[in-house]
C-alpha cells in the first residue's frame, strides 16, 4: 500500500500542468479547474495491450465507484508509433471501448518522440497512473499494473484528507 | 461505496461476541483481543462455490495489502450440509487452498441448523463480510460479492478512523 | 458442435477467393496456395473490443496448439472507422500484440464502407470465424465468439477429413 | 496436441477396470456398460484446489459441448486427507457445484492410502484425465491441467475412430 507519498516526507511538489492538443469525451480541461477535487490521471497508449486489458478498464471501475469528487482523466502519451496512434485513431478507438471519461493528447514537439506532459512527469512508459490531491499536489505515480486495493485505498486517503503512514528509514528519513 | 455505517447514522452498535467451538491456524481468538485493530470477518462454508472462488481469494489478497492493523479472520458458519462441513474436512480444506488467517469454527446449538454467531449478526447466507471498527463497532455487513475497490475503501477509512460520508435523503434524514 | 457443414448437406462450395492490399508477417497469400491445408480464416478489426480479448488470441492459441496442417490467417476487414484503422495502425497493431500469423488487409472499393472479401462471404460484422477444408471448400462460418472446443473439434474433423455428424430434421432433410 | 496415443504405437492396452463402493448421479456403472462410446474420465479429489477450479468446470463443459457418445464420468480418488473426503461431503459437494455427470467413489483397501483404480492406472495424482475409445481401449491418461482445445481435439478423434498423427523419432520409431 505504499502509492502515496506523504507531506510530512518533504517530498511534496504541486502536479506539473497538462500540455494538450486535443480533448475527448470532455472541453479542454486543466489541473487548475479542478482544484478541490481528487485526480486520477491514466497515461496510456491506445495500442499498449496492458493499458486495454488492465489500466483502462481499471479506471473505469474507479470512475464508477467513487463519486463527483474524483475526477479520472485519460492522457493520451503516444511515444511510439505515432502515425498509428494520431488521434483520429484514438477517437474511434474511444468510442468503440465505451470510456466514459475525459482524455486529453498529450502534445508532441517537432523532432522528440516523448511528448510534453509524459516528459515533464518523467514518465518511462504506459500506463502510467498518477495521483494528485485536492490541493494539486502531486501524492503519487506508478508505472504498470497497479492492483484495485491499493489504488482504491490511496484514492480513498486522498479523498478524506487522510495522511498516509509513513514510511521511515533505518537513519530516520520518512518518505 | 456504501460498505460502511456513519457513526452519525444512529445506527452503530457493539459487534456481538463470536462463539466459537475451535480455530485453525490460531489460539482461540474473541473480539476483546483485536481491539484496537480493524478487523473483517469473512463468514463462508467450504462448500459454497462463491466462498471458494471468490470471497476467500479475495481476504487472503486483502490480508496481504493491509499491515498488521488489520485483522482478517474467517468464520466457518454452516448452516446446511453439516455431516459435509465437519472441522476435520475445514481442516483439510483450509491445509489445500493455504488459507494463512484464523479461521474460527461457529459453534452450533442442537437442534437448530443455524449457528449462534451467524445468528446473532442475522446472517443470511454465505460468505456474509463484516467489517468492525477499533473500537469494536459493528460498521458495514454484506451479503455476497464484494468488489475489491469497496472493500479496500472501506478498510482503509476505519484504518484511518475517517468518516464515510453521510448519504442525506431529501427529507434531510442522513444515514 | 455444429460449427461444421456436411459435404452430404448439398450445400458445400468452394470458398471464394479473398482480395488484398497489402499482408503482414507473410508475403501475399491466396487459398490457391493453401491447398491441401486447412485454413481457419479470422475476420477482425483492431478496434473491435471482443477481436482484440476474445478471437485473436484464440487465432494464437489454435496456431500453437495444431502443427503445419493448419494455416491460421488473419483478414483485416474494416468496415468503419476506416480513417482509423489504416494499414498504418494496424501494423503496429499486429507488433505490439504480437501476433504471428499471416494478416491480410481486405480491400475496399471507393465508396463502398463494407471491404470485398467481407461482401463476398456476406460477412455481418467482426469477429468471423472462417473455416475451409484442404481441398478449398467453405466448410464453416461463424459472427461472434466460439468457444474453444467447438473450434478445436471442428478444426481435427477437417485435419482428419471426417464428416461430421449430419443434422436430419424430422423431414428426413439432413445439413 | 499429444493427448492420444495411436493404435500403431503397439503400447494399447484394454483400460482396467474400475473399482468403486459407491455412485452419485447415476447407477453403478462399470466400462463394460460404455462400450460404444467414448468414456473421458475425470479422476479427482473435492479438496483439489485446481480440479474444482479448472477440471471439474472443463468436465462439464466437455460434456455439454459433445453429445450421447461421449460418457463423461468422474472418479473421486481419495489419497489423503482420507476423513476430510467422505462420500457424505463428497455428495454436498457434487451438490453445491452442480456437477451434473455420473461420479464413483474409488475404493480403498485398508491400510493403504491410495485407492484401487487410482493404483491400477498408476496415477500420480489429480486431477488426472484419461481417454477411453469405443472399444474401450485406453487412448491417453495425463496428470495436471490440460487446455480445452488439446481436449476437445483428442474426444474428437476418439469420436470419428481417426487415427492421431503419428510422432516418429529419427530412429524410425513412432508412438
Amino acid at each position: 500500500m505504499s502509492l502515496l507519498l506523504s507531506p510530512s516526507s518533504g517530498l511534496l511538489a504541486p502536479a506539473m500542468p497538462w500540455e494538450t492538443t486535443e480533448w475527448f469525451n470532455s472541453d479542454p480541461l486543466n489541473l487548475a479547474q479542478l482544484h478541490g477535487r481528487v485526480v486520477v490521471l491514466e497515461a496510456f497508449q491506445m495500442l499498449c495491450p496492458s493499458c486495454v486489458s488492465h489500466a483502462l478498464p481499471q479506471a473505469v471501475r474507479l470512475s464508477r465507484a467513487f463519486g463527483d469528487e474524483l475526477a479520472v482523466v485519460g492522457l493520451h502519451t503516444v511515444f511510439e508509433h505515432h502515425q498509428a496512434m494520431t488521434p483520429t485513431s484514438l477517437k474511434a478507438f474511444l468510442h468503440e471501448y465505451r470510456i466514459p471519461f475525459p482524455v486529453g493528447v498529450d502534445a508532441l514537439r517537432s523532432a522528440h518522440p516523448a511528448p510534453v506532459t509524459f516528459s515533464r512527469y518523467r514518465m518511462q512508459g504506459t500506463p502510467t497512473t498518477v495521483l494528485i490531491d485536492r490541493d494539486g499536489m502531486l501524492r503519487g505515480q506508478k508505472l504498470g499494473p497497479v492492483d484495485d486495493m491499493s489504488l482504491a485505498s490511496a484514492v480513498t486517503r486522498l479523498l478524506d484528507g487522510a495522511v498516509p503512514p509513513a514510511v521511515c528509514a533505518v537513519d530516520g528519513t520518512c518518505t
